[in-house]
């Protein structure tokens, strides 16, 4: 592969913001490394699911690889649910239903990286 | 894109086996998600930097983007010298020179996740 002409990022986490999402009810996303950062092959983003979170069942067309950074929250793929809590990393194949539910009193976040080009998502319930 | 025949995965930080890294001192290397996990695109891998920790300067065929876990250590990119901390998160392009350093008395980790595919690395000093 030819070297690249990229530019090295550093992005420190008080520089990253983050916005609500419009689907899920307590979900705010931060993009870390993406367009904005020049990123070739897949961007990583950081969902925030505050205390009482839902984001509710739904598929995407890309497959998603996460990282639990914080918190013990459920996450619901396919008809299991599983509790999961930091460290803990999940792969969530294209065009299988997920969801996530935050019901403890801490936040929880986690990383979610995704192959670049257009997603689209749909609501199951 | 067609629905995914995929299995997903959800894998315990317990469940993740480490194993030393040849080509440096103090470094540990787990998949977190990759061929086992069956991940289509790209795979996650975490590093655990232990005190001491020196990974000496090369470069890799693809591309890296990292998030740091845990610690405060010493990235080298180009000529660039950062000190990282739980939160960052950092793009070092294909065929960029870089290396890592932990001079604490603490344990440094970072997610390193790559594009799917051969990667050669050269050593640099």
């Amino acid at each position: 592969m030819a070297e690249s002409d990229q530019t090295p990022q550093v992005r420190r986490a008080a520089d990253v913001e983050y916005e609500s999402v419009d689907l899920a009810e307590g979900l705010r996303k931060g993009v870390l490394l993406g367009d904005g950062q020049g990123t070739p092959n897949f961007d990583m983003r950081r969902f925030v699911l505050e205390p009482g979170a839902r984001v509710p069942r739904h598929t995407n067309e890309v497959e998603h690889e996460q990282f639990v950074v914080e918190g013990d929250y459920a996450v619901g793929i396919d008809e299991e649910t599983h509790t999961v809590s930091a460290g803990d990393s999940l792969l969530i194949p294209a065009g299988v239903d997920h969801w996530y539910r935050n019901d403890t009193d801490t936040r929880g976040s986690f990383l979610c990286i995704v192959p670049k080009g257009d997603d689209r998502i749909e609501i199951h319930e």
